[in-house]
Formats: C-alpha cells, sequence, structure tokens
C-alpha cells in the first residue's frame, strides 16, 4: 500500500466517524456553521487572495490560457460572492428529519418516511476555488461529511478556504473532519477517491468538464450523480409569440454561453418559421451568434453556414447555434429523443395543448414552458445552490441542491404487531 | 460478437423502443395489462403446471435437493397466490403523472416535479418462477420496460408465463417487448446485462442470494438496486413491556426464518435481562431454535451455546439467534451500527423517549418500535408487493415497490421569463 492509500484511507475513515456525529448534529448547529463560515469567508479576503495570488502566479509560469487563470482567480467581488452563497445556503429550510410521507396501511403500524443524511460525499472538481465553499456548504446543510478533490492549480486556494471550514465547523460544535479536502496535487488521490476508500464515500458527485464527468462515470466504483452534458433544445411551436420567441431564444442562448443549461440547437416548426427565424436570427447574429442551420432554414436565413449531423449532437457550449426546421411538435419531440442528453429543453408557445403534450412527451429532467433554458439552475429552483444538476434516471434529477444530497428511512411505530 | 451478445443487444434496443410506448400509455392500459394477466394465469393453470413438471423433472435428474425443487415447484395454490399477486398489484394507484410537489419561487416560474418511469429494468433472479411475474407485473405499474433474467432451472416455467405476459400486454394495446424474458439458459447472458447492453439497461435488480447480489454489486456497470443481507437486530430495551417482548422476538426470529427481514441477533438490556430473557429464550427453545449467547446471556439462560465474534456478522437465515446483553440504549445502536447491514431493526420498549431516541440514532432503512422485525415487507407497508428491499442510501431504500421504480422531472410553466 503506498503511502498516498494510506493517507486517503485515512481520510475515509475520519469522514466516516464525523458523518456519525454531524447526522446526529441539530440543524440548529449546521445553520450556525455555515453562517459562521459565511462571516469568516468576508474577513478572511486579504488571506485568499493572497493564497490565490500563488495559484494564479503558478498557473501562469506554467502556461494557463487567461480564460482558464479568470476561471481561477478570486477578487474581492467573487469572495463576496463565496460569502453570500454560504450564507444563502444557511437560510435554506434543513431537509433534515422531515417527514415527507406518514400513512397507515391495514395492519395498523404509522409509517413515516424521514429524510435523512446518505453519509460521505466525494467531489471532484477542477480549478474553480468558490466549489470548495459552495460544495461544503451544500454538504454541511444536508448533514453529509464531504471528502473534496480540487483541481491541481487551485489547491493554494482551497486550502485556505478549507482552514475557515474547518473553524467554523469547529466553532459550531461539529466535527471539523465533516470537510476534508485532499491536500496533495497527486493526481493518483482521484483514483483512490474514485475506488470509494474502502466504502467510507457514498457517492461521488464530479463538477466539471466532460472528460472528468466521463471518467468518473466510467471508473467510479462508488454512486455517482453527474450530468454529462447539457444539449438543450429550444422549441418555437407554429403558435410562439414572435416577441416570446425572441426575448427566450436570445437568452438560452446567449445569457451566459459557457453554463449547461445553454440551448444549442433551436427548433423551429415549419409553418412559422417564415415568420418566426428572422427576426430570431437577426437578434442572435446582433448578439454575435454563429448561426448553423439545415436546408430548409437556410432557405429563411441564408446567412446561416449549413449544418451537418455532428451539429445536432454538439454541446457548443459557445456563440454558436444549431437550427433545424420542424414538421411540427412530434418531429420536435423526435429530434430531442434522439440527439438530446436529457437535461433540459423548452417549448415556446401560446397553445396551452400544445405546451403540455410537449411537456408530457419529452423525457428530460427539465421541461420549460415559455422560459429560458437558462432557468435550469438550482438557486432559480429555490434550493439556495446546487452541487451540480443531474441527468441520472436514479435518485436525483435535475438541480441537486441539499434536499436532493439526502436519503430516507422509515420509522415504524407499532403497539406490539407481529405478523401472521 | 458473438450470436448471443447480438441478440441481447437487440433485446436491449427492442425495451428501449418499447419503454417510450409504455411511458406513454395511459394509466388504464397499464392497469387493463395487469387484470388481463392475473386472469390469464388463472386460467392457465394446467399449461403452467405441465411447464413446470418439466422444470422440475429436469432439476431431479441434475440431483437438485428437495429443498430448491420445492421453491421451484408451481402448485394450484401457488398459481393463484400469483394471479393474486399481479391483482394486487392492478389495484395499487398509478404513480405515473402524480406531482410530488408544485411551488412557485422568487422569478415567478410555476415548477412542478411529476413522477415519470426510470425507464428499462434489468430483474435477474434464481429458480423462482413466481418472480416472472411479479417483477413484471411491478414494471408495468410503474411504466418501465423490462428484461427478466430468470435461472435456469426455471426457464420452461418463467417462458410459459412470459408469454401471457405477452398477450397480456398486446391485448391492453401495450408492446409486447415492454416485458422480455432472456430465453436461454446460457450464463453469459447475465454477464452481458451487466454491462448495461450498450445504455439500454438504466438499473439491474438482483434479487436471490448474496452471492448473486455480490456479483451484480461487483460487475454491473448500470445503477444496481439491491441489498446484501438482512443482518437484523430485535432491542429489548429496559421499559420492554415482557408479553409485548416475548410475541415480538419469538415472531421476528421463527415466523419464517429465511426472509430478509427475520432478526438474527437478539440485544437485551443489562438492567431488564433477568426478568426478559428466560421466558423470552424458552418460547424460541420451544420453537426449535437455536440460541448463540455472550458470557452475560449465558449466566442467565445457560442453555445457551457461546456465541463468538463471527456470530454477530452472521445472517443465519436458519433457526438460530445470536443474543447480547448491552449496558444501555447506546451500547444497542453502537452493537447495530458496528455489526448490522442497515436493513431493518426493532425496540420493545414502553419508553416512547427511548423510543424515539433509538428511531433517531439507528441509520437502518427501517426501523420499528414495537414490531416485529418480519413487517419489512412492500406488501405489509401497502405498497401491493415489491421486487425487493433496498439498502442502498441512493433512490430507493427500504421495500421497492411501483413507486420506488419510478424516477421525476420538473415542469416548469412560464409566462415568457428569461434569466437577468
Amino acid at each position: 500500500m503506498t503511502d498516498l492509500s494510506t493517507r486517503m484511507l485515512d481520510l475515509g475513515r475520519r469522514a466516516r466517524t464525523a458523518a456519525v456525529l454531524l447526522r446526529e448534529a441539530p440543524a440548529a448547529a449546521r445553520t450556525r456553521a455555515l453562517e459562521i463560515l459565511s462571516a469568516k469567508l468576508t474577513a478572511a479576503e486579504p488571506a485568499l487572495i493572497a493564497a490565490n495570488a500563488r495559484d494564479v502566479e503558478a498557473a501562469r509560469e506554467g502556461g494557463m490560457t487567461e480564460a482558464l487563470i479568470d476561471r481561477l482567480s478570486l477578487s474581492p467581488a467573487r469572495i463576496a460572492g463565496m460569502a453570500e452563497a454560504v450564507a444563502t445556503i444557511a437560510a435554506v429550510p434543513d431537509p433534515l428529519g422531515v417527514e415527507t410521507e406518514r400513512w397507515t396501511p391495514a395492519n395498523g403500524l404509522d409509517i413515516a418516511r424521514v429524510r435523512t443524511p446518505i453519509g460521505v460525499l466525494g467531489v471532484i472538481y477542477e480549478s474553480r476555488p468558490n466549489v470548495t465553499a459552495d460544495a461544503a456548504a451544500l454538504c454541511i446543510r444536508s448533514g453529509n461529511a464531504a471528502i473534496l478533490r480540487c483541481g491541481s492549480d487551485c489547491l493554494q486556494s482551497s486550502l485556505a478556504i478549507a482552514a475557515l471550514i474547518a473553524e467554523a465547523l469547529a466553532e459550531a460544535g461539529l466535527p471539523a473532519d465533516a470537510v476534508q479536502l485532499v491536500d496533495t496535487p497527486d493526481r493518483e488521490a482521484v483514483g483512490l477517491m474514485l475506488t470509494g476508500l474502502n466504502g467510507a464515500i457514498d457517492v461521488i458527485v464530479p463538477r466539471g468538464g466532460k472528460s472528468l464527468v466521463a471518467r468518473v462515470q466510467a471508473e467510479a466504483r462508488t454512486a455517482v450523480l453527474s450530468h454529462l452534458e447539457g444539449l438543450n433544445h429550444t422549441y418555437l411551436h407554429q403558435a410562439a409569440d414572435l416577441e416570446t420567441a425572441r426575448a427566450i431564444v436570445l437568452n438560452a442562448k446567449m445569457r451566459r454561453v459557457s453554463v449547461c443549461g445553454a440551448t444549442e440547437t433551436l427548433l423551429v416548426d415549419r409553418a412559422a418559421a417564415q415568420r418566426l427565424l428572422p427576426p430570431v436570427a437577426a437578434d442572435l447574429i446582433a448578439a454575435g451568434c454563429e448561426l448553423r442551420g439545415d436546408a430548409d432554414a437556410r432557405a429563411i436565413v441564408p446567412v446561416m453556414t449549413p449544418a451537418t449531423e455532428a451539429d445536432w449532437i454538439t454541446e457548443y457550449l459557445a456563440p454558436i447555434l444549431a437550427v433545424r426546421v420542424v414538421d411540427d411538435l412530434d418531429a420536435a419531440t423526435d429530434h430531442i429523443a434522439r440527439y438530446g442528453s436529457g437535461h433540459t429543453e423548452a417549448i415556446v408557445t401560446t397553445d396551452a395543448h400544445a405546451a403540455e403534450r410537449f411537456a408530457a412527451k419529452v423525457d428530460s429532467a427539465i421541461v420549460l414552458i415559455n422560459a429560458s433554458t437558462q432557468f435550469a439552475d438550482g438557486g432559480e429552483f429555490g434550493f439556495g445552490g446546487e452541487i451540480g444538476i443531474s441527468t441520472n434516471r436514479l435518485h436525483a434529477r435535475g438541480p441537486v441542491g441539499a434536499e436532493q444530497l439526502t436519503t430516507y428511512k422509515y420509522v415504524v411505530r407499532g403497539q406490539g404487531q407481529i405478523r401472521p
């Protein structure tokens, strides 16, 4: 056994021990830890900036692109954002101990289904230091112990944040081991986490790009909560209101092109393409979006470049939009079923019957009627935050907030019943 | 690619196609299919008995033990039981389309969480022909397509049942491929199912002994819903009522010793051991149960054989009970946390405060207060049946009925909202 694997197994054991204490701790203590952490993040701004400067300097020396350096960098505004995110999660209703159902079957037993923590979560992410605080906060809110593994490029920043988390936990009377950061850049640590650390990790949440998620999905011997990609569609039904369509498509594609809720393909009903496509396309082009259309779309908006089969299955995460004219609602849902990733789809229409039929037929985690796909977000859903958006079909689907990081048990109250 | 793998991949594709049709079918059609199936099982009694006779004959020639032959055998009473089980599942409220939550966050969107089928389930079981009907019925009720793989010893019986299922589906206007039985005894088929058949299977449910479940847990590249074992405890608290304790312990251990809800270890508070243990032990011994006690238990009931460490971690599934005297409630929950399998535990006490503390501390799927652990059963929970009992911490925990075989999606209704 290598030195690293010994250390990682120890991390797992300590997480497991902490998870029991955390599970039995009152909601008020977990809320208090989050409030303290939020205040500490604000107060530690200079120290966090200094730690982050070391990461940024090393990254720059290593030749990292400016886009990635921006992702890695902490500013006073970003630190304030982290503190606010933690405070928001502190204010979310505590999910634990809630009875989600209670009933009495024929045998007279009083059966309650009660929310409890899952146990120990492993979170593997890239070089965004804020995820350290976000993920820790959601785990504390949901009563789960966490083992966090950040991208090696943000290790100094994350260590500084993790030190504040440990202090906040201790000051609230909770075990400091409830949130542990893997303190080495050694990449073997990821492989060890994926083994589950001898059963110590219940579920792994990868948070990052497609290659990270694909590796975790392929190799993890634990359960995984993840989405591989958000290949999302906005569908303009023939009864779409023009101004609503313009506003929604522009927002769904261009508000932020790099988020997993961004629309990647626009579907337009043939019967309304002549009416809707020119103004919608003009807005997008004016905003700097490249359009790739099928033959029917290009017949209406000739400035589009030709779309190929590859465009229907590409998550651009960039100012590019694939455009296809479809015969009707069924053709739209067929396209989505064939090419989509089951993440988020939207319909724009004034026809309530068509809207409900689309919502019933489309089998994605989130289906929106007359709203932007960029609402695919735990914060927008009122969850106070999210650790990601799941396209799993088991456990949590859609935004994963504190409540989705829980499981349940049955508490059955009898008066001496035995089974015949 | 072997001929078998080509056939299995085709099975997967057909299941996936059927799953879409099944998902879009109305609840009434699924109910009707179940009612028709129940009637067909009853009407086909002679044919089922004949098919089963071929299985039994082959098993006997192969030297199968009488206990296993009993498990494999269909009688008129067992066929009636199968038909009744399917009728019960037909009468369960349909889980699909139910809005489990609906709310409006600050952005004004109307968000609904709606139950939908998971998709395609793979069920791998042993030589109990009734599982073919049971599992199919739960899948139909929950709108999931199923690929069933029975033990090779019950293939003829299962094929006869599967033919009735296909007829019932077709007569109800549902795709016959919604439930497919792997029609070869080739053991390689199991390994192919565990690969997920190119993404066609969403989740595998192993239903059988520990070696089957362990293999599926180790090898499956899909999600798995399972329990490895039910190492369940009944704890007699110092404030236990004697008659309640006697009735519950006898029932929890001896009603049926081979079910996963049977109690395997009895814990007794030191303060009440002298009062409770002799009568409880006398009942068990009179019923033919072997007792294996720790030194303190044997000091009170000397007829017990000595328990070793191995007894605390053995799921006997036999008329044997491990007995341990504990100092108090905390010692009892510590024992359960250390040795238990997270399945089902019970406390017997007249002290409501102690009961609630036990229920809060014990982290098992089912915690009972003053009731027999043998109530760990989907039918007893009012689910109309179960495909098994899950000790997973993700997705379903405890009895898995039709509702637990669903996932959800969000349907979000807006009025043109875009994200700022």
